[in-house]
């Protein structure tokens, strides 16, 4: 392990946290709240904590898988530890395990929260809160590597263990202008979705923190009571924002370019759009007795169904009181989850994909044995790697869901709560069902229990390996 | 698809379940019940229709693996669809979808039952409902191969389709004489278990069926209170027999072949030894409690995690008022289930154990790229098929688990119900929690929702690729 890499790229982390960190602080200079001060000592602290760690440049700039790996997984458990501390200064949330746990589901875009009303917070905080989604949404290596010149060929391992996802499409030859493209794309979204807001009438504050949960696909709402706060015309806007968002960003690429043909193909993406009207249109139907009008079901329907499939998490009625079956839907959407390569998690649609071509072929080698069969995505061959890595990140994801489940029932609570709030945590949703379910919050968890999810939320969002890597003794031995 | 074949093996099928209808026939006979006509005139139908069907000796008799698998579905499928005929004749269950639940729960050695009061059923379907988990424990085709000279080595497909776990381990090198050794170790710890029940004072009767459900790990009890009604010896003794008939019986014929050595080193044997202390003493320490004494903790805890793990599903308490810990340690049992090459069902021991080191090697291969490291398992390398049969049993295992959930929640029951009744169905173990709990029964569900679950556990019990190529529309096309 070249721990030097490793410390000197924290380095640039906490220096980029401290900038971030500024934000809140401004928010806080405009509201006039004294919650400011502490976001401005937090973002000295960590500026100059990132100096000293970057003061000067490892010899060797080598960075293999294993230090890409630890690298990604350690920044972001480094980004939380720092980004829980304004919280707790500025007394909104006095508890720093519960400072922690917030963080990790704002940077994870999780959108759990530990809070029983988010509306006593100070702006300045509700701002921090939902500016970490945005920051997670795209990864904030990916950021780095569009503004920084860091390091060389290696710095794909970075992305590998960030980007969601089971392989990193580059649109361009260079990781630096892919990067570019990505944050253009991300940042476009963004304001696209403020301004859309703005005009229905929504103040700017609440735009701009509704609009980097959204696209951020996180799920912080600054209201109790979610999106459902505001007018249908907003809440029409979220859904087809959050859907966009939980696109694979490739599709946005091939528009830009020009290539429409290629862009209208993506399997994925097909796939994709039609699972949420496939499933929007049965609850439609499960849950029409529920609402006054037809606009009203299909208005809450789709919103449901976007937001758990897109893993954002946000919410317009409590679905929790919906039939068991259009609660089932939304259960089996939490394990799809988004595209590859959007911000949202869950296993992706690509890898479910996969996952079906794969036993479509296993089960026609029984009955044609000698027939040479290939599993193909958009026409191109999947390579064996990929399938093997699919087939392993499933295995994890299975493993860690019922290993965590486990450790969390020590609380007591029921089946259905303990299992979609695991759910919840690894595919980064937000809200469970039962006590865990859109109208609740984590609070009921002990601080064991809340350890726990924060670890299920950062293997979730990092894409399991980085943070079982982490888990593995070999990994802390000397080459 | 060589239907000749296919119709000439079902042939035979239904001729030894005429055969099994016999034992029935001759205990309503010496109970002197009317129900034992109805099995005499079922016995008389089927050996009829199975000398019918295989009059005379199909031209080819290659056995491929798509007819191999067809062949194994459409035979339980087809013993069941006679042997719930009885129930019916003989009005013990008058609906014929409960029968059928009944008769495919018994041979797949479920042990979920539709019977609100089994009590009051005759003794002559009591015999049958617990004879066929002794039938469909072992294997209805290990049973034929025993005893018919029928095909060459192409009956290896149909082994291969019915023996639970990733890979036939053939004792001797005629397949013939594996059955036979297999099915004389299974006669012989059923004659042992009828033996010691009845020295602990339980009546013949009650020895015969409850040691039928116990090594062919089934469930079904002839009491409503399961095996709670008998006394604490009886319990140990059940327990015990559990334990020994989720083993593989590998171990016993190292054991026979005075290979003790080797018998002790099985790896899938000691981890499967493993996870029931390690269960138990958890369960030990978190029920301690709700019983008066150490010694009944002690015995329900091993009795429940003994009854779970080898999917059996006999009860001496209701589990459902545990300690939500225990239930999520009973659910995690469900899943991982017995060792290969048992009676017992579930993913399997060594599947789990491939999966872990899987995982394992995939996160060495992150940490050490150059490293060549391969899957050991009794130290012998496991070859790359089989871990991708596993991962492709996973793959549907799942898919099936979340697509039964979804089908049965039209019913409107609570998560929980609806999540333990499918993976009772698919491990093949009987109860599940909450309204499917110990005490409860699967009547609660719809005509439509018994379909799925039925389905559920016929490819449980023969490990999901039969009846999955079952629905491929391709098997069906002439070659």
């Amino acid at each position: 392990m070249n721990y030097f890499i490793v410390l000197y790229i924290l380095g640039h982390i906490l220096k980029f946290e401290g900038l971030f960190l500024l934000l809140p602080a401004l928010v806080g200079l405009i509201y006039r709240e004294y919650a400011g001060f502490s976001y401005l000592a937090m973002a000295g602290v960590c500026y100059l904590l990132g100096t000293l760690l970057n003061r000067k440049k490892p010899s060797s700039q080598n960075l293999y898988t294993r230090e890409g790996f630890v690298t990604v997984a350690l920044s972001w458990i480094v980004m939380s530890i720092f980004g829980a501390l304004p919280f707790v200064l500025a007394g909104d949330i006095p508890s720093y395990v519960d400072a922690l746990f917030e963080t990790i589901s704002g940077f994870t875009t999780t959108g759990s929260s530990i809070l029983t009303d988010v509306e006593v917070l100070s702006r300045t905080s509700l701002f921090w809160r939902s500016f970490t989604h945005w920051v997670g949404g795209m990864g904030v290596f990916v950021f780095i590597m569009a503004v920084l010149p860091l390091m060389g060929g290696s710095t794909m391992n970075l992305m590998k263990a960030e980007s969601p996802g089971p392989s990193v499409s580059k649109f361009v030859p260079r990781v630096k202008d892919t990067a570019k493209i990505l944050y253009g794309i991300y940042i476009a979204i963004t304001v696209c979705e403020i301004i859309i807001l703005c005009v229905f009438g929504m103040p700017l504050f609440d735009s701009l923190t509704t609009s980097f949960g959204t696209v951020g696909t996180g799920g912080f709402g600054i209201k109790n009571s979610s999106i459902a706060a505001y007018s249908p015309a907003i809440q029409y806007t979220v859904t087809v924002f959050m859907i966009l968002s939980g696109v694979n960003y490739t599709l946005y690429f091939c528009i830009l370019s020009k290539r429409l043909k290629e862009a209208f193909k993506l399997e994925e993406v097909r796939w994709y759009l039609f699972i949420i009207f496939a499933a929007a249109f049965v609850i439609i139907c499960n849950t029409r007795h529920m609402y006054p009008t037809l606009e009203e079901t299909v208005r809450h329907s789709f919103f449901q169904v976007g937001s758990i499939i897109t893993t954002t998490g946000y919410a317009t009625t409590d679905f929790d009181l919906w039939p068991e079956m259009s609660k089932m839907i939304l259960v089996i959407l939490m394990f799809v989850g988004a595209c590859a390569g959007s911000t949202g998690g869950g296993i992706k649609v690509s890898r479910v994909l996969i996952m079906f071509k794969t036993i479509r072929k296993e089960l026609s080698l029984i009955i044609h044995p000698r027939e040479v069969r290939r599993i193909r995505m958009d026409s191109h061959v999947i390579e064996h790697d990929t399938v093997r890595s699919v087939n392993v990140f499933i295995a994890i994801y299975f493993v860690l869901l019922l290993a965590s489940s486990l450790l969390i029932s020590v609380d007591g609570l029921d089946f259905t709560s303990n299992f979609t709030a695991v759910v919840s945590a690894i595919n980064n949703i937000g809200p469970g069902l039962s006590l865990v379910g859109p109208t609740q919050n984590f609070s009921v968890f002990s601080a064991f229990s809340k350890l726990v999810l924060m670890f299920d939320m950062l293997a979730g969002r990092l894409e399991m390996f980085p943070m079982m890597v982490m888990l593995m003794p070999t990994t802390w031995k000397k080459r």
